[in-house]
């Protein structure tokens, strides 16, 4: 690996992670939540480690394939770890796993918390804790749709594909136009939400703070009864829009803010997508109103609609405590945690179009014992999905399998009990938030031991960078590989890099 | 499909189901328990039901590939159906729906139980519950080895390729021939299992009935306190070497009788199979020992092995109460569940192969991201794996997700909780018997709906029949399918099976 090359990247996004650290300032100029001193002082510390980095290691213009598994992973605990230090300085988290997991759970869009009681934060802390949510979705974004399919990551190369761009049938094929585009679409949503939430009679800063938290599916709120503080259906539904949106693919949105409404229709893993989320929420609310829970239909059906939305888009906001609503619905709420959302989406878990491939080959195969002579091929939409990136799909739930397997066996000798510990594990790996029990959406984090809590820290971290990412770096093979140059960052070779 | 030769198949094993029902009638003389005239009925019905069968469908040389699908449901039902009489006729179990149930998790060798005191039977009617798990051990053995190759389910071919047999290299290559040799297998492991048994001061009648639940990796026992009855280590360390046996691919036995122990070495799943249950036993033990549920560690050891081997062969015999073991302890029980024993062999679950497979293939494509270009192959022992074959394993798991979830959601809507529920489900669906909270090892499923037992039946087929077969009958393109013969039951043609 050209460590060297890697570090210097690593140094230019601490860098302009410490100038993102300024923007908590102005909310604490104006809060006077005392907090001006402490965000200046982390940004220094960011830029000074950050310069450190460019300083020692020159830039490295032939970075290859090899290294862009280590450049994902390290950039997301780099900035992780610089994340943390307001948590840190400020005195607001004291620990220092505690703050690491705080800022972890912010990046991976995870939405997981150790504390206890939110309100009590500096106003700019908050704001600065649903920014980490933010920067994380964009990173996300960038990586499913940019970066992952170059490297050929447990067929992401498909979810391109797929969806047909500007370009020549594609998103414009370079890493950095392609970030861009998608930028401007989040950036265009989040102002969208922000308008929509300050026009429900929401003040600018919770509307801000919460519409970063919902367009990366990431679930912080600044209530500690999260979003059921907002007991207006115009607000709700506000939300509930835009975690939806927010689940399904980026591309998708770009496609429709130029015109092309019908990408929307004609995208076979968008229509699963919504026809998962019509069919749950309408079994949940005839249970809901056969089991008596509800006498309001309205309200019913909003806050099912609310809770199938946020669990599946694995946001993890909540309005209403579903611990009450009977067995079935719970069942039907515990399985669509590990649903997930859209590819190219914020969203964490295994992914709808996963599942959408795993259930069309499990089709494919009874029929194939009823026409054992037939050659059948899977589609995805109107493209062929080769053998090799089906399997590769199927090979990510074994994967996936493993790491839930061996993480809730290490949380559980910890001492962390049956349903804490494993629900605990579902939840960060994937990225949703609360889990179950101690670890409910009505408690937190924080009582777990600090081994345990590293452990769920690299949950989210190989949840929200889709298992192999990470996987990759703990087999001997990738420390032994011969580079090979398939990624290149200067820009006089930028256009082979979809060659 | 040729309804008339499937009916007249299934007339021919009514009849010599209406034989073996006369076997409990020797007990019940000696026990004096008044059950031989309702023995005598029951045979007599059998007799008659069969016998119509034959005298209305004529026998049909061409049964095809497809009837062979129907066959097996068909069979496994319709013993079920007589296998329940003795229950309602004894008056011992009133309803209908409870003897269907009890009678089905006989002949899937499941072990689940609707009877919350069993020790008030009469001994003849325990013998013949005992000798449904025996029966049905027989016909998975044949189903799994013999005639699901045939039918190119879920990669069952695999199987039988890997375990080299007497002749050519292959088990006998005809279904009778594979039947007989296999049976006297069976037979002579039921006998040495009931001569150890007897050995350690256990009666004949009691003997021969666990040796039948053991072999068959059933569960029913004659006690309330299951095998907690037998408090001699050398009583329960003969289950357990039995349970392990019965959990392994019977071939390997046969290879072994005749010489070869080395098979069970050179066979690649029976190694990975000893390997769970050393390493699970040992982490358990460790577990106890510091949690302090056990001072004694020669007693540790012996019910760690015993609750290890029982739950993973699915046989689901119980020594102790693993429910006040640490939560590490029940989590790794909860995971061993899932894998169930050998293919081959009389256990349930998903099979240990599958999981080889599985995890051998997400290895592979983590080698793939390391070696993009390498043609690399999975392999099992010394046999390749071809890609159609790992495919038809991978999407097994898709399809027992969904027979999962489903399930679950049928059972939980009728009321019953979200732990009873799911765990009820999983019990039957791998064939173990006892599931969690009220279907816990000292609860039973007499208190479910009636509705929700039938589903439970049918997690019990679908399980055993390796899903695949049961599942091709709700595709509309079977029922439309053209016959190909495929599966030739007449003399003549016999030799063309394997061909």
């Amino acid at each position: 690996m050209r460590i060297g090359g890697v570090l210097n990247l690593l140094g230019k996004l601490l860098i302009i992670l410490s100038l993102m650290l300024l923007s908590p300032i102005p909310f604490s100029l104006y809060f006077q939540d005392g907090m001006t001193g402490t965000f200046l002082l982390c940004s220094l510390l960011g830029l000074f480690a950050g310069g450190l980095l460019l300083f020692i290691f020159l830039p490295d213009q032939d970075l290859g394939y090899k290294d862009g598994f280590a450049i994902v992973t390290s950039s997301w605990i780099g900035l992780a770890l610089l994340g943390a230090l307001p948590y840190l300085l400020s005195g607001a988290i004291p620990s220092f796993v505690d703050a690491f997991f705080e800022s972890m759970s912010g990046f991976t869009t995870t939405g997981s918390t150790i504390l206890s009681d939110i309100e009590i934060l500096p106003k700019s802390l908050l704001f600065w804790r649903a920014m980490t949510h933010w920067l994380g979705g964009m990173g996300i974004i960038v990586l499913t749709l940019a970066i992952l399919p170059l490297l050929g990551i447990g067929g992401m190369q498909l979810f391109q594909a797929e969806v047909p761009g500007p370009t020549k049938d594609r998103l414009a094929p370079r890493i950095q136009d392609t970030a861009r585009i998608l930028w401007s679409v989040y950036l265009l949503m989040t102002l969208m939400e922000t308008g929509l939430l300050m026009a429900g009679g929401v003040d600018f800063f919770n509307a801000i703070t919460h519409s970063f938290a919902t367009l990366a599916t990431g679930g912080f709120s600044n209530f500690n009864s999260s979003l059921g503080h907002y007991q207006s259906t115009y607000l709700q539904s506000v939300v509930i829009l835009f975690m939806f949106l927010a689940g399904a693919n980026f591309s998708l949105h770009f496609m429709a803010l130029r015109g092309s409404i019908s990408a929307y229709w004609k995208n076979e893993e968008f229509r699963f997508y919504g026809a998962i989320v019509l069919f749950a929420t309408l079994a949940i609310v005839i249970a809901n109103a056969v089991a008596g829970i509800y006498t309001d239909t309205g309200r019913n059906l909003r806050d099912v609609l609310f809770q199938v939305v946020s669990i599946m888009t694995t946001t993890g906001f909540g309005t209403a405590d579903f611990d009450t609503w009977p067995p079935f619905c719970r069942v039907l709420l515990v399985a669509l945690m590990f649903v997930g959302g859209c590819a190219g989406s914020t969203g964490g878990g295994i992914k709808v179009v996963r599942f959408l491939l795993f259930f069309k080959y499990a089709r494919l195969q009874l029929h194939k014992l009823v026409h054992p002579r037939q050659v059948e091929t899977i589609k995805l939409g109107k493209t062929k999905v080769p053998q090799d990136v089906m399997i590769a799909i199927l090979s990510f739930f074994a994967i996936y399998l493993a790491v839930f397997l061996v993480a809730s066996l290490i949380v559980t000798a910890l001492g962390v009990d049956i349903i804490t510990g494993p629900t605990a594990v579902i939840a960060t790996l994937n990225n949703i938030g609360p889990g179950l029990h101690l670890v409910g959406p009505t408690q937190n984090f924080g009582h777990l031991p600090a081994l345990a809590k590293l452990v769920l820290v690299f949950c989210m971290l190989a949840g929200r960078l889709e298992l192999y990412t990470v996987a990759i770096l703990f087999t001997p093979g990738y420390w032994r590989m011969t580079r090979k140059p398939m990624l290149r960052w200067n820009k006089k070779t930028k256009k082979s890099i979809n060659e």
